[in-house]
């Protein structure tokens, strides 16, 4: 290895250091709480030393952002294996729930910490809107083609909406078990399979039974159609 | 009024700002990072005169949820007044939506903030598990009786699973909108109409589609069985 290559890679090391403390510290202190400076102390590192990384703490944010939600997206890509619209709504539920879960401190991050209004993020960026790289727009298409297909009852026609239940259906019982795992108040059932559960009874809420028998039948192998 | 009875009545309101100031501070800061002298000066209080309301920060956090989570059993009464299960189950989901929705820094201090494990209450207080105290419980009963009354398919035979789909569904779209209703990644629909659609889809999905047809006849008035 040369010594370019050993230096490139150390500092793409410190960088990752960095960023896991930061939401580390946001998670526990809040966002406003939190300086460069006191997170280059939690990782032993001068504040001078950090600047070289990050100019200032909206350009950490933004990072942070731009790499939790870029793995929550490459976590999603599994559903890309399935053809059929329906079932792919279901494998990319249940993909997020165990990115939720996997996941809990970069989920809390992303999905469980307002944003002071001075941190928010401004221009969107071009991955906004792209299925390839953003999860909402991923999960809209899919929602999107469940409706242009006739596989939803025709009450569930609104894209946006339907997208926001589902992606509420995939949250609920992920974020509640991330908070409340320990609260002896319940007696938690498997939060995966809870999780999977509602999604199920989510999907089978939306979907019109009738097109899905029709459909059930058009995808069976055509020797089916030959039996008495 | 008499002097006692306007002593009184100070005294109350004043645990009532002191209350409401540490559930803003605990939000903002975690709990951790919440000391009673830290929300005393918040309110303009010396920090003796905050010990005589709360000898310390355990006993308050305890009176917080008290009164919180109280709150949140009253809003779902509402529910109380249909008699059918499943009917009272949705009443519910959008009892809770509407709490959820109206008192987000509530909601957020009782379910979107991690328990410091310092902080969490030790034995479980009477209430628990009573469904006139405890929102929980209340949900489980109607959940227990949708299914002794074979109003879901089969495979939702679990109370305690099924009672946390339908907790996280009422959850899912709310929580979302509480920490990300600024965050211009998504055009929002209403939440609140959000939230209730994905209650439904979910009790729609839950739902055993014969049993219910079956339910519909029977409680429709006997007249319409005397039609040609």
């Amino acid at each position: 290895m040369t010594i370019a290559k050993r230096r490139a890679q150390e500092r793409l090391a410190t960088r990752a250091r960095i960023l896991d403390a930061a939401r580390t510290l946001f998670l526990r202190d809040g966002f406003e709480n939190v300086s460069l400076r006191k997170i280059a102390a939690a990782i032993g590192y001068t504040a001078p030393a950090l600047y070289s990384h990050f100019p200032d703490k909206r350009a950490l944010i933004l990072q942070l952002c731009c790499e939790d939600f870029a793995l929550l997206r490459r976590s999603l890509d599994i559903a890309k294996r399935t053809d059929d619209c329906v079932e792919r709504l279901r494998a990319m539920g249940r993909a997020y729930v165990r990115f939720a879960l996997e996941h809990p401190h970069h989920y809390r991050f992303m999905f469980m910490t307002p944003w002071a209004a001075t941190e928010a993020p401004g221009d969107l960026p071009p991955e906004h809107g792209d299925p390839d790289h953003d999860a909402y727009a991923f999960l809209r298409r899919a929602v999107e083609e469940c409706i242009a297909q006739g596989r939803f009852k025709p009450e569930y026609a609104d894209v946006e909406g339907v997208t926001q239940v589902c992606w509420g259906a995939s949250h609920g019982v992920a974020s509640l078990h991330i908070v409340l795992r320990d609260d002896p108040w319940v007696r938690w059932r498997s939060p995966r399979q809870t999780a999977y559960t509602l999604v199920d009874a989510v999907i089978n809420g939306l979907c019109d039974e009738r097109a899905e028998s029709a459909h059930a039948r058009l995808a069976k192998p055509r020797r089916t159609k030959e039996a008495p």
